[in-house]
């Protein structure tokens, strides 16, 4: 299949993706709401790891080879990584999305929907042919099948067997799946890394759990053979020192996780309480957000941007709000308020 | 040209390529060297740029757009581009570097050598075909031509003319200059950037005059209809939180460029005389590193290193070895303790 370099010149036209954490559009047209804006459009642990001091050379020089290592081993660690050889990191996992298309000649891709856009969005636009499906089943006809797991924004929750089963029917046909576990630190017994079927790639976001987006750090996990060939496509020092330095020493700290964890799971139930009695029925989420369907979501919005506080919209489904978590006292008070309660 | 996807599933089998900056395999080599080592391997400046406090957003939060634009708008003032649509960020120029490949269906590729051979590995790796020329007149005939202005490591300073005819003769024939300007910052005359010809592509590297290689950061300044399209392939959120911070800072500091340009220059002379004093004849080089052509310099790299001081060596030029500048006074006195001065 390599030798078909049929693919990918990669430069269809964009289409545009409304995203979350961007607080610029919405405070320009909301210009009186009240300040400091509640940004709970992404789902972003609030309350980050605290950054470590940065050592002046994780600035001043090329990152080498052995923080490279230390972080993927920290990483392989945390993850329960049966290989270091089985994974790679990158500035991000969007830049992981950004390279996977090229890994195949012209695909068939099976995204299953609705879930994060950007995965159905860069495999289009290297000349892939992608279907949106809503059903697993509909997933085993593709040449590469793309499950977000837990979804995001819906939550739904696909169990292991169910992906392993997947894969084995996929690798048959010289398929290949991938699952963006972007958020499932908090559920790691769905996670399939400690024992990843063949053919499969799993990709593991950093910044969401570690509330430190702005670091840029994901990791892809898979058999040698596919791993081999990622950091070709990123090229030498695609990760930032800082990016190095701070990955390393979080994904080593188990304490702070499972404190996190706690906190994140208390908010959870926290925050559904308060949505239920706003008459906001909670239909799904994961422990950094929650989903809400509700005929009113678009006045739920309005009115929240009014208190300005930013929650996440999908124009493709008018009735679902998603939340994230409010960080502090005041943000819950804020939240409470603007909804009334 | 863009319908032929031909290119690129970029998956060829990756040539080694010996960077410098990386004291894991040298330290290792000789372990009775004296600590620290002093790694004149790279061509970046060894006294960084101040990094100032990073904002706790920066790290947490997905980059802003605003935050993108006004980096932006602090390089564009800095480089002299003419308008914020001609220039793009990228988390370093190798990123850049990696992307580039993917603008152009197969194409013929002549790189003006020798040079940082990664420019070469890349579009090779992206099936394109890649010629290694040594005359400026042989660049013409190829699709894409590829300039290192002024050159790594030879130091050689082609001048504006000789690129803008250069430029004229590709696009005549639809063909594209790339001029890597990576050490370009200290002779800001040599530029393409203010007065741009049509069909070029400048890359700038924010780490090597700011010494801050390890932030990853880097620009590509061309037309609007080049420049539209490298966002796509990098993705969104490329730069991290602090990159932006710092480089938005930083490229403002018309100050600190200043002085530091006037320390370099200072510094070249120096090192020029403690060459020269030790038998060494500098052929080349930039305000940032500079090169020497010797017959014994294996013995001088070998001499240097049982001293705990890294050079970079050229496998295919034994004779070259290319030293860059000490960063402090320490280090200026072990390096003429090891050169026997």
């Amino acid at each position: 299949m390599d030798d078909d370099r049929s693919t990918s010149t990669c430069t269809e036209e964009p289409e545009a993706i409304l995203h979350g954490g961007d607080l610029d559009e919405i405070s320009r047209r909301y210009p009186d709401a009240p300040r400091p804006w509640i940004d709970l459009s992404t789902g972003i642990n609030p309350v980050p790891y605290p950054v470590p001091q940065i050592p002046p050379a994780a600035w001043a020089r090329l990152p080498a080879r052995s923080e490279q290592h230390a972080l993927l081993a920290a990483a392989a660690a945390r993850y329960g990584v049966e290989a270091p050889a089985m994974i790679v990191a990158a500035p991000g996992t969007q830049a992981l999305l950004q390279i996977l298309p090229r890994l195949r000649p012209r695909a068939t891709v099976a995204v299953l929907a609705p879930t994060y856009e950007e995965h159905a969005l860069c495999w289009r636009r290297c000349g892939h042919r992608v279907a949106l499906v809503d059903d697993v089943d509909a997933l085993a006809v593709a040449d590469v099948a793309v499950i977000v797991n837990p979804n995001n924004p819906t939550g739904r929750l696909l169990p292991r067997d169910t992906l392993v089963a997947l894969a084995a029917t996929l690798r048959r046909r010289d398929g290949l799946l991938i699952v963006d576990e972007a958020f499932t630190d908090l559920h790691p017994n769905a996670s399939l890394v400690a024992d990843l079927p063949p053919a499969t790639i799993v990709l593991r976001s950093f910044g969401k759990v570690y509330g430190l987006a702005g670091v840029r750090l994901g990791f892809a996990i898979s058999s040698e053979d596919i791993v081999r060939r990622l950091p070709e496509e990123l090229g030498p020092w695609a990760i930032s020192g800082p990016a190095i330095a701070i990955g390393t020493a979080a994904l080593a700290d188990d304490a702070w996780l499972a404190q996190t964890g706690a906190r994140l799971t208390a908010d959870c139930l926290r925050l559904d309480a308060l949505l239920g009695s706003a008459g906001c029925n909670v239909v799904g989420g994961t422990p950094l957000f929650r989903l809400i369907d509700t005929a009113n979501a678009p006045d739920i919005a309005e009115r929240l941007a009014r208190h300005g506080i930013h929650v996440r919209r999908f124009p493709a489904h008018p009735a679902w709000l998603r939340f994230g978590l409010p960080g502090d006292e005041t943000s819950w008070q804020r939240l409470a308020q603007a909804l009334g309660r």
